[in-house]
């Protein structure tokens, strides 16, 4: 188990494109998914995970990783997930000693584009790019298992 | 992946305990449990696993299992799991070249038996042993995840 904690922004405009690592194109769906629990199946390239998230608090939340096969992944992404599968290509963007991950949302969530950074303890500071829009971390239809049942596309423009 | 096909039944008496091999006590619960998709983690002994079943029909399951640390499933059982954990011992009973499974149901389902029979396809013949009850294969209320939720001590007299 590992504690991840983690605060999650909008960006304001494309400036962390210029120290952006190559970006790994990944697709997701949920087993599961409630305010408490959520069990992802994850593809990135050739590689994939179950992931079980347990949150502790909006910021803060347990988790578990295991790797699976492939075929196996396809399969639970294709027959098994209770709603739509979340497609992003994602970003790693070093600043200032933390390494910032960017995803940029696709297909029923095109045009979203989120930047979170993980943190080693909830008061951990940290510095906020020039690029960093709007705090959302304690916005629980940006959770990615919130993206795959209400995808951005269907926001009313009041919910962004 | 695996394809589960499995007739679940209750046993009429203690006939089964003479062919049966050691028990193997577990503990189980579910991170999710809908009528599709059920998310296990279990312990048997020192070891572990997390488990996603996805129903095709009543007796018909495709199944994934991983092994996980057994450190992870404790916590997982202890923090994580929507409702009541299940513990159960297991019997293995080979009769006329099937090993029936004997599970006898501990705690909030104390008094419960069930006998489950894998096959490799929904015709697949099998002789039923003389210590065997009712087909209970069509009725939920005896999957784990349901007794996990709504346990045998609280159904009423006409539920079984």
């Amino acid at each position: 188990m590992a504690l991840e904690i983690e605060r999650k922004f909008l960006v304001a405009d494309d400036g962390w494109r210029r120290q952006a690592g190559p970006g790994q194109p990944m697709r997701q769906g949920y087993l599961a998914g409630g305010k408490q629990v959520s069990v992802r199946v994850r593809v990135a390239g050739t590689q994939a995970w179950l992931n079980v998230k347990q949150a502790q608090s909006l910021t803060v939340r347990r988790e578990y990783e295991y790797p699976i096969p492939l075929a196996d992944a396809r399969e639970l992404l294709a027959h098994a997930c209770e709603s739509g599968v979340v497609e992003k290509t994602r970003y790693r963007v070093p600043h200032a000693g933390h390494v910032w991950e960017v995803d940029v949302f696709h297909g029923d969530n095109e045009g979203l584009v989120v930047a979170e950074v993980e943190l080693a303890s909830e008061d951990q500071p940290f510095e906020c790019p020039a690029w960093l829009g709007r705090d959302v971390s304690a916005h629980a239809r940006y959770l990615n298992h919130a993206l795959a049942r209400h995808p951005y596309r269907e926001w009313a423009g009041s919910e962004d």
